[in-house]
């Protein structure tokens, strides 16, 4: 996972002008600016296999790639091209930092890194799976995003699973494309204006009162158990199912409070996706926002990467031309 | 440049979901997540051999292409993917609007077409080649973007036209690559801040009182032809030149006044990227954003695009709601 880039090359005191903490493609987008703006730039990545992007059976939206290929795929194309331009990639997860000192220092559990500016982009940890089947079948019949997948299921049965009016949206996509769509909802009853929407899409049929018990399946997912109230069960036939259950967590654990935040998210200037602390960076999905795209991270990647850039620039700018007064 | 998809075949009263205007990166990457999410898509595109992107002599840094490709082939590319999920791309340019009426309504110089939903995507136009060879080396050797092109000029001699402090920035980096960097300025003197950063650079040459006469060279630029204030021409030696004179402006002139405008710039909400005009949202280089690379206007366009999607969904179930009442 080392760079071959020899500019790169660790020693003990070094000081990064970047470094980036997780490898997804917030990330990875974020390094190839940035060492192709020939700053020192060094990538923390938990695991090349973990992640939203990693865990993409297939993506065919992502402006750019010719076909759909696995998410894992676009992630090691991600991965060349900032290497190519220079980045050093280690494994590593990050267990703290401090942004009180300069340079700003970075802990893992085997080694501190320095840097002149942090680039924050460790993602979001959805819930673990829960429901039998859920984590055997994911990227094959289970998803958590219709954007990304709900044209895969074209004529097809599938299940959403959640709370209304939440997945109204989600569901709205979904029906599009399936020949069926079973809606599994802890709700009770309907709103009048839920009852209105399914009423016009008689392919929709809606499991009040019920939960997902078992996804069932052999290569790909074929059908779910579902349990109402009483515990009395069902099988449905699927062959995917969309999953909302709690939303997911940003991963911010190992910042120990070092940035403002609010409501559990980094507080952020999307102009420049700078943070609380002058010289960090939030991007992706640790930040937040509400569409989860690879193309809207791979953007953020871009910009704070130049803001990265100009940050250094600037400073050693100012230092020259105090050191000359 | 007509899509193959039989769903999209032109009626004359047909309303489309979505339309778009401009068919650069942003207007494509719309496409792509607007008609894959089953919206009624139409890209009318000016020229697809025009515009910025178009022009890219080779784009390097956009996350995901596994190395360096001309510019014209990337749009290739996210044209195909537009079309491969319905997107139909007419050429045509647009002459006037109409957003006060539903459905909207776009006019070309030989048809109308009618949309629920309309994502301005026309770019922005730089002044004019004006310098002698300017026009013929663009991409070889001409460029206007040092984020885009420095990388390209490694240990090159180079220079670059246009005004202090406006360029600062970006000598900053193209001084990074090149092996010499002329400056080639109208100011006439510097302040003690640029003097300053120029002294720390040794490499950097600049050409005070001065401009650019004419770019030479055979199949890539080789020299430029630079005058003082009293006429005297000299020749330097250069294999690239960045060119900063004048902003370019967003293409903005088929709306006469349709959108609200604060200096020159489409009025917008950078979250879902909409304008004074309930369902017409404005992408790419026509927003006037700073930072003008691929992958921020690729951004752009999924976030319109699931934006418009939202829009019409929203507005059919309300509809459905209220005729029940």
């Amino acid at each position: 996972m080392s760079s071959e880039s020899a500019q790169n090359d660790y020693k003990p005191n070094k000081i990064y002008d970047v470094v980036i903490i997780g490898g997804g493609p917030a990330g990875l987008s974020a390094a190839i600016y940035a060492s192709r703006s020939m700053l020192n730039t060094l990538v923390i990545d938990k695991n090349p296999n973990a992640g939203a992007l990693a865990l993409a059976h297939k993506i065919e939206n992502y402006p750019g790639i010719p076909s759909a290929i696995p998410g894992i795929e676009l992630l090691s194309i991600l991965r060349k091209q900032a290497e190519s331009f220079g980045t050093r990639i280690i494994k590593g997860m990050a267990s703290g930092v401090n942004f009180e000192i300069e340079p700003k220092e970075i802990y893992t559990n085997e080694d501190t890194y320095s840097a002149k500016t942090v680039i924050i982009a460790t993602g979001s940890m959805g819930r673990k799976p829960s429901i039998p089947g859920e984590e055997q079948f994911r990227g094959l019949g289970v998803s958590y995003c219709a954007t990304c997948d709900a044209a895969f299921y074209k004529n097809q049965d599938v299940a959403s699973a959640g709370e209304l009016p939440d997945i109204i949206e989600e569901i709205d996509l979904i029906a599009k494309f399936a020949r069926k769509v079973y809606i599994i909802t802890r709700n009770k009853s309907l709103k009048q204006e839920e009852a209105e929407i399914f009423k016009r899409h008689p392919h929709i049929e809606v499991k009040l009162g019920c939960s997902v018990k078992e996804i069932r399946g052999s290569e790909n997912v074929s059908s779910l158990v579902v349990a109402d109230a009483s515990g009395k069960e069902e099988t449905l036939p699927a062959r995917g199912v969309f999953i909302y259950l709690r939303g997911s967590q940003p991963v911010v654990d190992f910042l120990y409070g070092a940035l403002k935040m609010e409501d559990g998210c980094i507080l952020l200037n999307s102009k420049d996706m700078s943070t609380s602390v002058k010289g960090v960076f939030a991007i992706g999905d640790v930040t937040c926002r509400k569409i989860r795209q690879v193309v809207v991270s791979a953007s953020e990647g871009c910009i704070a990467a130049l803001s990265a850039e100009q940050f250094i620039n600037r400073r050693e700018r100012a230092r020259s031309q105090w050191s000359a007064v």
